[in-house]
């Protein structure tokens, strides 16, 4: 039997910390395909690219591993990756390790949740994983169990056919373990930054601060991470609220 | 009293037929602030700006309509409308009317419906509407009564807090009547067009046929549009799959 093809791709780009990292970390699962944004690409969510030409570039290719980069989004990646890329449909979809928190309601602007939920639509097992450490050389060493636990989980027992899982590891390397958890409702205050050029015009970044509406509560994946696990959310492709059938 | 005040995004640009169609179906609800890409955004979910500065540009300014033009994406005009153009919150955003469908799970990669969670996020009501209709000409104008009905059922009896609503209309001019609907699954296949550059090097265009899995189902959007209902799909935020709480 042929070894397990495990797709994997990112939002931060093929060359971040994160991603060459996971693929460390699963390579013993399978051969490795990484088909990952050509540098970053925060908060693309499942955008896709309608008006311009999408490139790949071949990066590595090697027993085992092989590596193209895109000039398109994380969701672009995953179609190039299954449709022009890929010797076959692969048996597993990662995504990350992203630097930088994707729990709450933030999913909706994810672009590391846009390659799991894309792998999703596809059919295939996908999971996100992302590390509330930003920076560039953040240390992801005290995931690999949970990692580890997570991906034998799925090749194991599958998840069901729509649904995806958004995997988000606390600051701190001291986990006290990993939970399953829903979404946090939530929402982003000052989220612009003003500036003015040197011609006078005014201009804004995008910032901000989020805070969990309803993280007190034990059940959340930002109460999770406040307090030391993993957040494990399974993340469903149909977003229809059934109790409002009667509406009209 | 003072008048509802009703923001207006979309995905096609400030001076797309679909939105000038809106505001002036729904003028007589209210004060009407417009905050919309400078241009076409189609495929842009809820993509945010995170590496560019943001700028927005005052259009026009009347008794009862403000209309600003973004350069941003379709999620960034409604975080930039809530804090630095409105006079105060909203009592309603709409999206639309998108030039071509937005039913099925193709709602994870629309901007039209990226506007509408975004504002469903701030705790607004908020409703897309989209046509089948794409061409840059079309006529909406069959979709008046509807969007009407829709919009004052939502000023009677308000959402749920964490749900909006996505309606489409089918490519008819002669509708059945209108419909709850669920989302459809689905896939899409061919998805890339491959050119070669005169140097000789090999792009993509993104392109590719939808079918939806699910859609001989009465219950499903793209059955509605089928069959010449307007399909209106309640759209949660909140994506947990709570039947997965004990998959650890």
């Amino acid at each position: 039997m042929s070894k397990p093809l495990i797709l994997i791709s990112n939002d931060d780009g093929y060359d971040a910390k994160g991603i060459n990292d996971l693929v460390e970390m699963v390579r013993k699962y399978g051969d490795i395909f990484v088909v990952a944004p050509d540098g970053g690409r925060s908060g693309a969510a499942l955008s896709i690219t309608c008006k311009d030409p999408v490139m790949v570039k071949l990066i590595k290719k090697e027993e085992g591993l092989t590596i193209y980069s895109c000039n398109g989004t994380p969701c672009d990646c995953v179609k190039m990756a299954f449709e022009k890329l890929l010797p076959r449909k692969p048996d597993l979809v990662l995504s990350g390790i992203n630097h930088g928190d994707n729990s709450a309601v933030n999913v909706h602007y994810s672009g590391t949740m846009g390659v799991a939920i894309e792998a999703c639509m596809k059919g295939v097992n996908a999971i996100g994983f992302s590390s509330c450490k930003r920076e560039s050389d953040a240390s992801f060493e005290a995931m690999r169990p949970y990692i580890e636990e997570v991906v034998e989980r799925v090749f194991e027992k599958g998840l069901p056919k729509w649904t995806c899982l958004n995997v988000n590891a606390p600051e701190t390397d001291e986990f006290k373990g990993m939970r399953m958890c829903r979404m946090t409702y939530g929402e982003w205050t000052n989220e612009w930054e003003e500036r003015k050029s040197p011609r006078g015009f005014t201009y804004y970044w995008l910032t901000g601060s989020f805070s969990g509406i309803d993280e007190e509560n034990e059940d959340t994946d930002k109460w999770a991470l406040n307090n030391g696990y993993v957040a494990v959310t399974p993340i469903k492709l149909d977003m229809t609220d059934y109790d409002m059938m009667n509406f009209l």
